[in-house]
């Protein structure tokens, strides 16, 4: 099984939900559809739609809501991503100009504030209370999760707990929406409901991990991405604290003051790559990233085997590939 | 009747009001919750929020919804504000330092996802398709508006008609909504609903006119603003428009000069000023305030005299008072 296999299986639905994102920018405002159409037509590989409709079908849904539903959760997935690229002042976004390098961050702001709206005007129109309660909250619990990260950017003794907290909020909670929506779609009674719900927030920490690690330890060949991001950002993450761990004082003060200071240089990121191939650290971190992945799959065992739950332990794997 | 009247009528709901702002904000984000008390209890008029009140009221309307659900405008409005206050740069806000100032850009357009997010949370929960689709298809006109007002900035030859729909976007669809949820948890039939939303809508457009009269030709001991802020901004409003219509070409060319160029000045504002002042613009602008008032008023002879509609009247004639 490739990816293309499990885009196969869901052709149709994936069509819809591309018609969803796209018919749905229907904005007498000219400038708010040619940002979204820009958002939109760069592709992505929507993985978040391919979830939501592949645990709809794993349990027996065949309707066009996992279309609707997974349009609803791109637009806010869009939002925050946009208002993050706002923040962060990124430059790139899916191998072209972001998009407020193009169109400027006040327009980038509204335009975001337009697909949150438009993502709940959808979301009403759907109709299901139980479903609308899960896909607020999750957009709750992104925001404050994007908080959480920016008043602990640079905090260089960050918890293990709050990392994770903040790579639930940011990533996880929104897998997890989407797997549980496809549970309910289907009518599954609450637990396997429940198991499709844990089976995205494993995914979705893992996934995250995974960027995280590749961002210090990634091949820039596969990832097209210079190493050493979070770093430059002052985000803490899972490479960093594991080599923290490692550390004797003397280093940890050196680190440290790397970490925190203003003064990031090429020198000083090798010295940190140094540290953490001396230390095993990329082996660590991806033993994180398997528990998580082991977690997620065994929570499948819940269903019979068919082609969508295959897809969805497939992709499992495939969110936390190394060779990228 | 004074606006403590108005105040004092519907004191229960209004206090309940204030508590369903508060209460809600129970982010475990502690930074969250620091953002929004400061938001919160700056006060303000809570305008949106009394009409809410006192058009449910008049619809016989007697239960705590319309405090829910005043406390979902009041957080879709400071949302929109604080997003807004990050666009133009604002520096105070309700007679303080605004929230970006204090807190930075950054954590500011996040807490105002949150408060969007946070506000379909409870829309969510009182249930309601009817009013949910009213409030995220107002949400989303809002920020539609917000982009059409940025990208005509500086355009000196805005049509009036995009002018007002600017300031319905902006403002009025909002009010209007609060009218005509007020309508509907009454109960009453589809002609008042229509009424009070027309007469929502009317006070809003009326009420933004205002603001940007006084913007140029108010009286500063009042307003507390320097004028011309709208001038700085680039913001074709009301007074201008007006102007522009009674120049001669060379007149014209010089207002457009100072308004498209970054170049501002206190002799260029006292130029404007004066040539306002000659062509009697606010005696002109005044009189659109004032029919839309008298509009929005003539709306309420569907309803039978009662201390509710007495107040909605009074309101309407208060939100445009001049001795501002």
């Amino acid at each position: 099984m490739n990816i293309n296999d499990v885009y196969s299986l869901i052709e149709q639905e994936m069509d819809e939900v591309y018609a969803a994102l796209t018919k749905n920018l229907d904005s007498e405002i000219e400038m708010v559809n040619e940002v979204a159409s820009y958002v939109f037509e760069s592709g992505g590989k929507r993985l978040r739609p391919v979830f939501l409709v592949l645990a709809a079908k794993l349990a027996g849904y065949n309707g066009n809501r996992s279309s609707v539903l997974s349009g609803v959760v791109e637009y806010i997935h869009t939002a925050t991503l946009i208002h993050d690229d706002v923040i962060d002042g990124a430059k790139y976004r899916r191998g072209k100009d972001s998009v407020n390098r193009v169109f400027g961050n006040d327009i980038t702001v509204l335009c975001g504030d337009f697909l949150y709206s438009r993502a709940f005007v959808n979301l009403v129109r759907d109709g299901d209370p139980e479903i609308q309660l899960i896909l607020a909250n999750a957009a709750k619990t992104m925001s404050e999760g994007e908080v959480f990260q920016l008043i602990k950017t640079a905090d260089f003794f960050l918890k293990f707990e709050d990392y994770e907290k903040i790579i639930f909020s940011k990533t996880a909670v929104l897998f997890s929406a989407c797997c549980e929506i496809g549970g309910i779609l289907g009518g599954l009674d609450k637990k396997k409901v429940s198991a499709l719900k844990d089976f995205g927030k494993y995914v979705g920490l893992a996934f995250q991990m995974s960027d995280d690690i590749l961002d210090y330890l990634g091949n820039p060949d596969y990832t097209g991405k210079n190493p050493g991001t979070d770093l430059k950002e002052g985000k803490m993450t899972l490479p960093m604290i594991l080599l923290r761990q490692c550390l004797k004082k003397d280093e940890i003060k050196i680190i440290r003051d790397i970490f925190t200071s203003e003064d990031y240089s090429e020198k000083n990121l090798e010295y940190i790559l140094t540290l953490m191939q001396n230390n095993n650290i990329k082996e660590k971190a991806e033993k994180f990233v398997d528990d998580y992945i082991f977690k997620a799959k065994t929570l499948l065992n819940e269903f019979d085997d068919n082609p969508y739950k295959d897809s969805l332990l497939f992709l499992a794997d495939y969110m936390v590939k190394r060779d990228r």
